[in-house]
């Protein structure tokens, strides 16, 4: 059915197709619809405390008999820098008082803890059938013990040595995220803004360099996508941008507009909103901190300083500060129901793949 | 033979895969080897005087009876700036002091002129099969005279906007140049250095947004990539790094010790070379001159500042101002003279896309 399943086997799916767990756009709906066409479907959860996730994951069981994926931020405990807090505080000043927004709030808290023992401990008790990690892996302990009580573990790579250094630490399936992708970058090792390699370029070179399958992600919007992915020696994809467009994720009305209107070259990486590189639309606030080697505080601390200026954007309804995160092939996407999207995709790569 | 098979009818040629053109690295005896192979070889002649230009064509036709290109750089005239000159430098200076190279040179000199009409009226007196340009187009007279006398004309876009434009000026093939892609980006409508659109990206939307056959560029190394561009869209692949390693390519010895120890993630773009953004290795002299937005002399000027750095790295055989350009996919480099190359990428590729 597929030229290669070792992922399929894995995971116990039907079809290479995994809709990335995009944390706060990704709804149990979207993913259980996703699993029951045949994907894995995927709910990020990096955000959540142990009580929502019990909720969810029961949710998703209820919704879907198929396999499904929770997924999980596995930065480091972010340190607090004053030094760093009072420089963003003073590049953001202006920016606060245009917006009525008096000034930046002293306390810069994280929005949401960091992976630890209660989520984890959750998780052993919920045993989802696949857990993925975003920002490296937590302690290789708490890895070993998801995968003894039966989650097969995802972990993302940006360059071949992170690939290398998950698959020693033994995670299951390596998700190889290319420069296209939208979102967070999950490197782990560096965090340059301008620096990434393409999916073209280290799906391949990912594939050679470990032994465990690769799923290929960025930049793949339709079934063209999955079918090259396959070829540069990928098990699978992951695909988060093209599923922001089904009905069922939470994407507010005016990031929809932007998506419709996306285009190949409109996106930029910014550390500006959340403190690690993400891509999302270009917009006047990433022009402003665009600042080679800018200091911010760590991921998700940068939060507390952006968030107020997205939402005076949003009840304004100007694009100044939102923060829309997608691809550089979000203009291919389709505005379809999930399980229609997935059966296209699905109809699209098997005719490239095998043509009559 | 090919899943698609528009280019190599347009071009006369047998198999999708052009060799880059590479000015300074690809040789007539690299081209002839490639056409001859039934690929298309390409040799830059943007720094050429219109008699070696008049000669190396002689020199081609002589090595092959097949389609061959020549390859040409479309920059505007550039202008000078003292002020611009002033600031780089004196950003140079200490660097410059540490080679024991006195004051960096007060003419910053073009190496070589633009396109002009010295070279078109020599273009129309050779007649090349093929004639490619990279950073934009020459007038449209001189493209539409050019196409009159029979050559194919070939232009490189890193956008959707740009293929489209091109497409307009009634470009014969369109090669679309990712991210990956080492040495220069042909960008002719913006110039971030940090900037760029993924190859996986950015063939699908080309292709979709014009009429004529695009070439994928940038990443691809084997035979995964040229399967993979098949099915992305592309009529072709146009490969230059993986050349590189050839023995017909002009490539000296530091530099080939360079691409045989290459990673997917240790080249940058950077304009501190020519001008222009090119990918290259990344070192001392890139992480220095690496500022956002900072301001270079116009391609080619900025070569004359440049020149004596990397000549003194050269002297010295250290890397710190060297200039090795290869793009992201370097590390799957196969050193094999032209023929074997070709045959290897053929019978990959086949392999891949006419599985047996």
């Amino acid at each position: 059915m597929w030229p290669r399943d070792d992922l399929l086997e894995l995971l116990g799916i039907e079809h290479p197709i995994i809709q990335a767990p995009m944390a706060a756009y990704a709804t149990p709906a979207l993913a259980a619809a996703v699993s029951n066409a045949g994907g894995l479907g995927s709910l990020g959860c990096g955000e959540m405390s142990p009580d929502a996730l019990t909720a969810v994951c029961a949710e998703l069981r209820a919704a879907t008999e198929r396999p499904f994926n929770l997924n999980f931020f596995a930065h480091p405990e972010p340190r607090r820098d004053a030094a760093v807090d009072a420089e963003v505080r003073a590049r953001l000043a202006d920016l606060y008082r245009e917006r009525g927004l008096g000034a930046p709030p002293e306390d810069v808290a994280a929005p949401f803890g960091a992976f630890d023992h209660e989520i984890f401990s959750t998780l052993l008790e919920i045993r989802p059938p696949v857990v993925s990690f975003h920002f490296g892996l937590p302690a290789p302990e708490m890895v070993a013990a998801l995968q003894d009580e039966g989650s097969v573990i995802l972990c993302t790579a940006t360059t071949v040595a992170e690939a290398v250094a998950l698959s020693d630490q033994g995670v299951d399936v390596i998700i190889a995220q290319g420069w296209e992708a939208g979102g967070h970058r999950g490197t782990f090792h560096a965090a340059f803004e301008d620096f990434g390699v393409g999916t073209l370029a280290l799906v391949p070179q990912i594939a050679d360099a470990v032994g465990v399958p690769v799923v290929a992600a960025g930049g793949i919007a339709d079934g063209r996508g999955i079918a090259a992915a396959f070829h540069l020696g990928a098990s699978g994809v992951q695909m988060g941008t093209a599923f922001l467009s089904c009905p069922e994720a939470d994407v507010a009305e005016d990031h929809r507009a932007a998506l419709r209107a996306a285009r190949d070259d409109d996106t930029r990486l910014s550390r500006a909103f959340s403190g690690r590189p993400a891509r999302a639309q270009n917009n006047r606030y990433m022009e402003i901190m665009a600042q080679r080697r800018a200091r911010f505080p760590d991921f998700p601390l940068m939060y507390a300083l952006s968030i107020p200026l997205m939402r005076s954007s949003a009840a304004r309804g100007d694009s100044d500060f939102r923060f829309f995160l997608y691809g550089q092939a979000a203009a291919l996407n389709r505005e379809l129901p999930a399980d229609e999207l997935m059966a296209r995709l699905v109809e699209e790569a098997r005719g490239l793949l095998y043509p009559a």
